[in-house]
């Protein structure tokens, strides 16, 4: 069971753009070199966002992608289920139907008991991303990096906006 | 992302192991044919499950698979990692040491905090799973399954370790 690159591409991208100017956007391509990721994957991610509603495009020779909101107000989450999806991890097929031991559709209530358990580690999954914002994610980031690579980003950034 | 088919036939195999009387075994196939899927397939995930040290053969003519070890003593995260394996559903690529603003690498200290909050994640939902076992699922499909269910498994499986 795995996440895909996306949401590692993704979370990063997004607490790069909680860190921008305020009115200023970043095109894909820059994200992407920020990241030092390949373009057209980086470009198709940021359109998931921007599909979710956390990322929104500005229009114009400095447009590019910027948050539809407060980076404290999109979680780990929400970055989750815009590249991934919302589906949970375990698929139920049913397999309590199947087999010489199966009763009528009708006599079964409920879901399977091991549905039922997976689901609930789903949603303990679920609550701690659901506890992490951008926000958070862009502190953490800025506080961990070496004082030299803070310096680099503070100047790409400055160019890359200008 | 998600957990492989593979998790629910073990699990679901698991769970019917767990009945057996004392001292019997059931083959793979017999397995499969109880839960309506492909004896290959099931063959398979039951060979993860005895490498795992979950299940345990028995050779002869009523030989097949047993459980290793007391139902109570199994829990789902066991058969989650013995058939999906045991990596964390995030993998951190250091993203954060690439591009222009990356510092040598000797500057950077720790974990990224990205991967460090999707660890977070990932330890909630073990823990949800080391917390349930397979003597709670036999006894959750037991008491959930609808009562001409429970009949025609009790019958099927006086007949098949005859």
């Amino acid at each position: 069971m795995r996440l895909s690159d996306g949401v590692e591409w993704g979370v990063h991208a997004c607490s790069l753009l909680a860190v921008l100017p305020t009115g200023s956007a970043l095109p894909a391509a820059k994200l992407a070199e920020f990241h030092g990721v390949p373009s057209a994957y980086m470009a198709k991610h940021l359109q998931s966002l921007a599909r979710a509603g956390i990322l929104e495009t500005v229009k114009g020779p400095r447009g590019g992608y910027r948050l539809a909101r407060p980076p404290a107000a999109v979680t780990l989450l929400d970055v989750v289920e815009a590249i991934d999806g919302a589906e949970p991890a375990f698929r139920c097929s049913e397999i309590r139907r199947r087999g010489p031991a199966a009763a009528p559709a009708r006599e079964y209530r409920g879901l399977c008991g091991i549905n039922r358990a997976f689901l609930r580690a789903d949603e303990a999954w679920r609550a701690e991303l659901r506890a992490v914002t951008i926000a958070d994610m862009a502190l953490t980031a800025a506080r961990d990096a070496p004082p030299s690579g803070v310096d680099k980003a503070a100047r790409w950034l400055r160019e890359a906006v200008r």
